[in-house]
């Protein structure tokens, strides 16, 4: 009964590549580890790319700078 | 001082369900464990059904399928 | 298919609070929202006393004062 | 590599309070321990006040209040 | 730069199992949404069996009857 | 009544330091967004590095390389 947690910044992911981490990840458990995909949770996080940040600066100022 | 994050799927949740769940959960910890109320932290996540999986797919799928 | 995450100090919590802890936070959901019990998730974090600051301070601390 | 999940009421923070956050976040953790800014991230959850409790009751109802 | 938690019971994963969700997980932020595996960051929760819940009760208690 | 979480890898951190981690986050958010301490709570995860990976792979490993 595993439990993941996907935080990603939003930016557009698609409902088919939600349902693609949410499959990849359900996959990847029962893979591993053989756990039942039946009680296995994904969710996905979308974060505003104001309100993540990395070494010091928002996304949104790193994006203007093309990174 | 505990804290309680509860995540449900966004599905319409009334302030008033909202409020109960707050109640519940920080009556639960004050019976169970003596937890002061005043100091009881509750956060509610409501996650798009686009984002929320559960044996290999969304709850937008399944909610479609009638499940 | 809710998700409930307790977080509470390590403080010698016994399995049966536990299991009174994952029953109450079950029925809650139930009672609440009619989520299935079967497909809720419920985790409890014991967090050591040096890691759980409030108002500033560990909870090591405010131990030691008699709070 | 720390990583720091800020979460707070969702009652209007700006851009710039919000990078400032991250930045002392990030700073916080290279001053005590040590760690490397570059890969140190930050996320910062905004809440609505009706998904927020304290005391068993919604901050929606604490702001009406006045407190 | 995804953040990704796994959280699972605690019951013997291996360091090489471990290892393996890494990598696995980090592979399919890449090839799903072209993230960058450099700042891809992947946290493993081992949950006691006691403080997880499913259906209303811990999993030392389920796994006593033989789920 | 901000909720702060920091994780760090599991690699020695003082009782002090984790003091001067709960002071100064608790300090951040009443100079950025005028948050009253006494609602503020910090909560410190300290990971095995087994269970924390970057780039896909451990810090275990990484450690090991000298990174």
């Amino acid at each position: 009964m595993p439990y993941v947690n996907i935080k990603i910044t939003k930016e557009g992911a698609t409902p088919e590549q939600k349902q693609q981490l949410i499959e990849g990840a359900t996959k990847l458990l029962q893979e591993v580890l053989g756990k039942n995909p039946q009680t296995t949770f994904v969710i996905i996080d979308e974060v505003e790319t104001d309100n993540w940040g990395i070494a010091g600066e928002s996304v949104t100022v790193r994006r203007k700078r093309g990174q």
